[in-house]
C-alpha cells in the first residue's frame, strides 16, 4: 500500500512490523541490525523497540525518546502467514481477520496438509490478479494444457454465485464424473473407484484473501444423491498491493487427503508454480500494454464475469464507506461497462 | 503510432492487422493463438474474425456480435513488405502507395534481386532517422571507414535538390570515374573497365518510405557524355515510428545485376547492418542527450542540409493538412532555425 | 548541473570543457573525434576550436564562425583535478578555489603522496553523500567492521565545530593514545612508540570538495601536552552534482609520511574503496526509497548532526545568495526540522 515497512521477529518468536524508515536521516531499516529484541538502523544505530520507541541514539546517549516513534503496525499469525492491519494502529479491527480453519490455515485446524508455493514478486495491479481468480473460464486458454484432462470443460461450465457467511462464492458443480485414469479427481484418489461429484469454486474473503479449489469431492451415489465427502484441495491466494502497478503474490496448498505423501505434495506445488507462472505473464502483458494502450472502463463483460464484476462491485464499496470514514473522495475502482446484457442480469443487481 | 495492433496471415497467407487488445479483459492478442482464419484470445478465448468481429465467446454461445469489434486495418502486401493504412479503415487511399517498380519492389518489378535485411528496432524518434538519410554528408564521419574508398569523398560533392513526380530527390552526381580496384562501383562490376557516371542520392517518397542509391552507375563515354545504364543498387529504408522515441526500422537491398550472386548479397548484407548499426548508435544517442539537453528548435543548419530540411517541411505541412482535416491543432514538428543564410537560400523556400 | 559537457586536452596538454553537443545536429561531441587542438563532431564533422568557435564545416567550407559558438567552461588544473566554474564564463572568479596546498593537492604542495582512488558514480543526490561526510559517527554503524580497531570509538566522541579561515571544520579530538600493535595511528606509524593526540575532523571547503583526515596524529607529551606533528592522512572527497539525483564522486588519499610505500598506498586505496562502497550502498538505498517514502524536512537531528546542519545552512545561504543575484526564487534545500533540543543549542545558532 505503499508504505515502507521493515519487519522482524523478537527473540521469542514474536512478528513485529514498524515504519521503514529512520526518523533521524530516511535509512531504510532493513539494512539495519536486530540488537536482542530492538532493531537498530545501520547508519547512525538509531535503536527502536517493537513498540516503535527510540531507545538509543549512540551519540545522545540522554532522551532518546525525544526522537519521533516509528508507527507500529499490528500484526497477527495465522497459519503459514502473518496479517498487518494497515488501518489506524490504534484500533485494529481484528474481527475482519477471515475464519479460515476449514481450509487447513486457521490456528485451530486439524487434520490438514499445508504447503507454501512460491512467492511472487508480480509487476501488475491487485485487481488484475483478483479478476483472473473469478474468472476460472481462463483455465480452458492459459493453462489449456497444464491441468490434468477434463479440468478445461469444468472450467467452462456455466458458473453460480452465492453469497454466504464467511465469503461471496462462485462456482461450478460437475456431478457424477467417474474415477477413470487421468482425471484430476481420480489423481488425487488413485484407488477410489464409482463416481464423484466435483467442486470447483473461488471464495473471496476479503480483498487480499481468495481461495480457489482445486476441486472438493464427495461420492456420487448411484441415485444421483450427493455422499460422503471424499477430499478437499485449496489453491490459496494472499494478495498484498504493494504499489499501483505491483502486488506481492503468495500462495498456499492445502489438502485433507494423503496428508504425509511429501511426492505428492512436490507434483501440486510444481503444478502450481507453474499455473501462476501462466498467470504471471498475461497480467504483466496487461499491465505493460493493455492497461497502457486500452481502455479499463469500456471493458466487454459476459456472464462467466459476473463473478468478477461483483467482486469489483464490493471493492468499490469498501473504497466508498473507506472514504466516507475519511471524508474524501473514493479512490476510483475500474469497474467495467457491461456491454452484453443476455445472460448477465445478475452484474447489475 | 503508438497503437497496439495483432498481425497474422490466414491459411490462404492473406495477411490481417487488428486492433491487438481484447474487448473483454485487455489481454494483448499476439498471445492468442489461430484458429483457422480466426484469431483466438489466450486469455478466455474470446475469437475473432479477419474482419475483427467477435464470433466465438467460450463462456457465452450465444451472440457474440454483441462484443465490439476490433478495429481492422487495411492492408496491402507489396515486395517483402506490408503496407498499412492507420487512417479511417473504411476510407484507404491507395494512390497513396508508392510505384516502387523501379527500385525493385513493386509487385510488377521484375530483374530484380531483393534481399531483407536486419530489422532494427531503434530507440530513437523516426525523424531523426529521416535527417540522417537526406544528409549523406554524414557518411564522411560516422562511417569513415565503413564504405569503400571513395565514397566520402562522393558524400562531400554538393548536394542536388530536385521535385520528380513520385519523390523529392536529394543527390550527388560525380562524373567520369575510372573503374580502379577497389572503388564503390569496381566493387559492384568487377569486370568492368573505363569510366561511370555516379549517381548517389536519396528519395523520399513518403514519410515511411526512403530510398538511398548505393549508387545508380553509367558508363561514362571519351566525350564526357553518359552512356548507358550500367546497374542500380538501393538501399532501401522503411521507418515506421512505434512512439514519440522509438521506431521500427526495416532495411532491403534491390539492385538489378548479379541477382543469382549469393555471396555479393550476403557481402552487402553485412555491410548493410554494419553501417546501420553505426547510424544507430549515433541516433540513440542523440535521442537520449542530444533532444534531451539541447533545444531542436536552436539547431544550425547548412546548405547541405537543405535536403533533409525541405523533408521536414514536406512532413509539417503534412501535420497541418490532416490537423485541418480533423479541426485540431496540428503536431508541431522540429523545424531547424536556419542561422547559416550562405548558399542555404533554398532552405526559406 | 545538468549540463552536457565535453573535456578534452589539447596536443600541448591543456584541459578543454566546452558544451557537449553539436548546435547542427546535437550531436553528443564525445562521440567525435580530435584534429589536433579541434574537436570533430562524430556526425558531420562540425569542428570546433578549444575556445568553442566552430572552424570548420566540411560540406559548407566558407564562413563557419556563422554557426554558433559552444559555451567554454573556465577550468582549472590543480593536483589530480580539474576544477570547472559553471557560472557566467566571462567572470571566472578564482578566489573562490580553494587553498588546498597544506593538505598535498595544490599546485605548490611538496612532500606529499597523492593517489587517486575509484571513480564512483552515486546513483544520489549530493546533499546526502555531505550529510554522510559531516556526520561520522556513521563509521561506527556502516564500517563498524571496516576500520582498524578504535575508529568506531573515535567517531563517537562529541564532536566540535570551528569556523576557520579557509573552511568550517567538524571534528573530533582524542588524546593519549599509545601506540598499540592493530590500532589505527600504529598502523601508520608501526615504529612508533608512546602516544599520540588524534584528531579526526572533516573540513567543508566549499560544496564541492570535502577534506576527512584519516586521522591526523601529534605526539603526546607526558605531561599532557600536545607534543611535534606525527603524520597527516587524508581522505579527500570531490563531489560533482549530475542531476538532482545523481553525482560523481571522486577521491584522492593524500598522506605526509612514507612517500615511497607503495604498498601501504595500495592498502590505503583498497580500504578507502570499501568504505567508499559500503556508504555508496546505504546513499543509494536512502535516494530510491527513504527519499520516495520519507519527508526529508520532518528528520529528526541531534547534536552529532550540528556539522552537518550547519553545512547545510551555509549551501542554503549559497542558495539564495545565487537567488538574488539571478533575481528568481532561490532553490529549496533540506533542511532538518530539530525535534531534540538538548545538546542541540548550536543547531539554532
Amino acid at each position: 500500500l505503499n508504505e515502507p515497512i521493515v519487519f522482524y521477529r523478537t527473540e521469542s518468536g514474536e512478528p513485529v512490523a514498524l515504519w521503514g524508515l529512520c526518523p533521524h536521516r530516511l535509512a531504510p531499516l532493513d539494512l539495519g541490525q536486530l540488537k536482542g529484541d530492538s532493531l537498530r538502523c545501520g547508519y547512525h544505530g538509531f535503536t527502536f523497540s517493537p513498540e516503535g520507541a527510540c531507545i538509543d541514539i549512540p551519540v545522545a546517549k540522554t532522551r532518546p525518546e525525544l526522537c519521533r516513534r516509528l508507527k507500529k503496525y499490528p500484526l497477527v499469525e495465522m497459519g503459514p502467514w502473518i496479517w498487518i492491519w494497515m488501518g489506524d494502529s490504534e484500533a485494529p479491527d481484528y474481527s475482519k481477520l477471515p475464519n479460515i480453519d476449514d481450509i487447513g490455515l486457521g490456528n485451530n485446524a486439524t487434520g490438514w496438509r499445508v504447503d507454501v508455493t512460491e512467492r511472487i514478486f508480480l509487476k501488475a495491479r491487485a485487481q488484475l490478479l483478483i479478476d483472473n481468480l473469478f474468472d476460472l473460464s481462463h483455465i480452458a486458454f492459459i493453462h489449456a494444457n497444464s491441468f490434468p484432462p477434463g479440468t478445461n470443460d469444468i472450467a467452462l461450465v456455466k458458473p453460480f454465485m452465492k453469497k454466504m457467511e464467511n465469503v461471496f462464492r462462485v462456482g461450478r458443480w460437475v456431478r457424477g464424473v467417474p474415477f477413470v485414469p487421468g482425471a484430476m479427481h481420480s489423481l488425487m484418489l488413485p484407488d477410489a473407484t464409482g463416481k464423484a461429484d466435483l467442486l470447483l469454486h473461488t471464495d473471496f474473503y476479503n480483498v487480499g484473501f481468495v481461495n480457489g479449489s482445486g476441486p472438493w469431492m464427495w461420492r456420487s451415489n448411484d441415485d444421483g444423491s450427493q455422499g460422503e465427502e471424499l477430499a478437499k484441495l485449496n489453491f490459496v491466494h494472499c494478495i498484498t498491493p504493494e504499489t499501483e502497478h505491483t502486488t506481492h503474490y503468495f500462495g498456499v496448498l492445502t489438502r485433507n487427503i494423503r496428508l504425509n505423501d511429501d511426492a505428492f505434495s512436490k507434483e501440486l506445488m510444481q503444478q502450481s508454480d507453474f499455473i501462476r507462472g501462466e498467470d504471471r505473464a498475461m497480467l504483466e502483458e496487461i499491465e505493460s500494454r493493455g492497461a497502457v494502450y486500452g481502455d479499463p472502463t469500456k471493458e466487454v463483460s459476459v456472464f462467466s464475469d459476473a463473478g468478477a464484476m461483483r467482486i469489483r462491485q464490493m471493492i468499490q464499496a469498501m473504497f466508498k464507506t473507506e472514504a466516507r470514514g475519511e471524508k474524501k473522495e473514493p479512490r476510483e475502482a475500474t469497474i467495467s461497462v457491461v456491454e452484453i446484457s443476455e445472460d448477465t442480469s445478475s452484474l447489475n443487481r
